[in-house]
């Protein structure tokens, strides 16, 4: 199968250099921009992969929503296998590429997408046929768990360890994506969707790690626990899904506490399966093209959708999971949240919380902030 | 697709059980030994099963080679898929059934015959087709993993572990399967054949956990280290795979250290993906069930295969890998071995080897027991 591919950027080469060495696989034309046609694949209109009955599927690795949302349609609609790595699209416009894709009865992928090459939602959408997937989620984003890793095993704090993610190219130069866990949130996003056909668009909530100081760090680890970035999905009692992020205390020995530098590690529950735990890099080049590439595989053999056919959107509901949660505020604040112990030491308390929901633990840190208390809490976690 | 399912023990159960809600798939009838047909779905003729042209699939869960591969040819050769969880079937004959099952257009898949709930084969025979695995392996027997958590957590020996495992049902009466390593080296010669196409047959070295004690498991506990039994794949130089069970040491942190109690760890490196790391149950009712159901959705799917074409019987080379081994040996035999350095202490010599290959070291261990020495040895991880 002849495969064009949208986007020459990092990812991009490495799904063409992966091309030509893959069974069954071959190199189509390469979409670039007006007048970067430096190569005789690269091609600078659509037109030329769309009308070429030689295109068996397409890989969009161009990243943003437009215009990738309007080639997705324009590919499918042309009667090409789609597959992406974009998951900004695939969080907004997914649910309405799965119904166009089975429309014109092509391929709808998006591996690399969530998780780099950590192959997890192949592998919840096969699990999801005979099994019930209680819940899921992991460490989907690798920039804040180098950080959170420098941190605890160097002893930096936030602004050494943001300017060396910088520095590494693990950072954009605005790190606001991954670090107030949006980018994490939108993976989770993806995956509810693939597990429960639930796409949830609204009541989403996302703590990052900017609140995070290398005195919190200190204390966690000095009784034993490891800070990650976890963003978890799932289904409530109700038949809505959860979808959030926080960042989650582990007691040592965890498999989170495992996963160093910028690796991801993605997990869910299965009621016969038990608990499933998959780990890998979450980025680059060859790891995300390597999932792309592992989609294309899988058209070969027969794989065609990761969404139901009803799949929809949805709102999330975070107020039924509950968690105890570790807080760091001021101390004239510390009466503000139900606690079962706390420790104060000047004008900083450190407490761990009574059990609250998420969603009120969110809205409780929200509003000490607008009241102009300086906050961070992770959930303490099994 | 109806699917029969043949013996109705641990896994038969669950695999009937798991089928009434899995989407798509439908019981069938069951196989069971005359006499016990006490239910209208269970059959004790196997034509039943071939004869039904409602039977789309059948799933192999009795054990054992005999009469286990003569069904599995009478299926295939009726045109039924073919899926099974049984490891010996396919170590000793799943080069000849992949032939048949390509020659009769019928699935063969195996995802339960290594790793238990693990998605391991899968993904391996996913990731082959784009990429180049450069090794593999992992922690793939559950009972000997279960003893040697509990020799390091709770500080017992052998003998006592044993005991407990085989009265909580993790360890058999005979327990040689699994303490020899040669559980595990079946489910690794599983591995190579779906990544490489090459089944080992011969040149297989495995090392078991019987010569391990709780002084053993202190003096690495001492140092930071923690003991697995791994088992380990890989292609070599000249294009063949090497094969092996032994004790490794792994550092804390590895992500070997957080596999607990009785579970599994599979893991791959690919060229492009990089290390890829997967972790479940290895064994149980609803473990293996699911499975066996992942296949069975996977056929659905269009998936059809695990090992190549061109999948053949081969002999295992050993000899290229190498390792620094930790040796504890009478301190009368300690210059057998050359070493990096070495601690006596009475009669015991506890050294750490200069490399040897893993042939090197499994044969200085023979050689040195045919001697009278009581030896352990355990690989130094990465």
């Amino acid at each position: 199968m002849k495969v064009a591919v949208l986007g020459y950027g990092t990812v991009g080469v490495g799904v063409y250099e992966m091309l030509v060495s893959a069974k069954g696989l071959e190199c189509g034309p390469v979409l670039v921009r007006p007048g970067k046609e430096d190569k005789a694949f690269k091609v600078s209109s659509l037109d030329a992969i769309t009308s070429d009955p030689e295109v068996g599927a397409v890989a969009e690795v161009m990243g943003g929503i437009e215009p990738a949302f309007s080639y997705a349609c324009q590919v499918i609609k042309a009667g090409k296998h789609f597959v992406t790595s974009n998951k900004a699209l695939v969080a907004a416009k997914g649910v309405e590429l799965n119904r166009l894709a089975r429309e014109n009865k092509v391929a709808f992928l998006f591996s690399a997408a969530c998780g780099g090459a950590v192959p997890f939602l192949h592998n919840l959408a096969l699990a999801r046929e005979s099994d019930e997937i209680l819940s899921l989620g992991g460490i989907l984003n690798g920039t804040t768990n180098y950080m959170l890793d420098a941190m605890q095993r160097l002893g930096l704090d936030y602004g050494d360890v943001l300017a060396d993610a910088q520095r590494l190219g693990y950072a954009e130069a605005d790190p606001t994506a991954d670090v107030s866990g949006m980018d994490a949130l939108r993976k989770i996003m993806l995956a509810d969707a693939v597990a429960y056909g639930k796409l949830p668009k609204d009541g989403l909530l996302n703590e990052g790690i900017e609140s995070i100081t290398a005195a919190d760090v200190a204390h966690f680890q000095s009784r034993g626990y490891t800070c990650r970035l976890l963003v978890s999905g799932g289904k409530n009692s109700d038949g809505s899904v959860c979808a959030y992020v926080e960042p989650v205390l582990f007691r040592s020995g965890a498999p989170e506490c495992s996963v160093l530098e910028n690796y991801n590690m993605a997990k869910y529950e299965g009621k016969n399966s038990g608990r499933i735990v998959l780990m890998g890099q979450g980025a680059g080049r060859y790891p995300t093209a390597s999932a792309v590439l592992r989609d294309l595989s899988g058209i070969l053999r027969g794989e065609r959708y990761m969404f139901e056919e009803d799949c929809e959107e949805a709102a999330a509901n975070n107020a039924e999971i509950q968690h105890c949660y570790y807080v760091r505020l001021p101390a004239a604040f510390a009466s503000s949240v139900p606690s079962e112990s706390a420790e104060t030491s000047g004008e900083v308390c450190r407490l761990i919380s009574k059990a609250l929901s998420v969603k009120e633990m969110h809205a409780l840190a929200k509003e000490l902030r607008e009241k102009g208390a300086k906050v961070f809490f992770a959930a303490i976690g099994e």
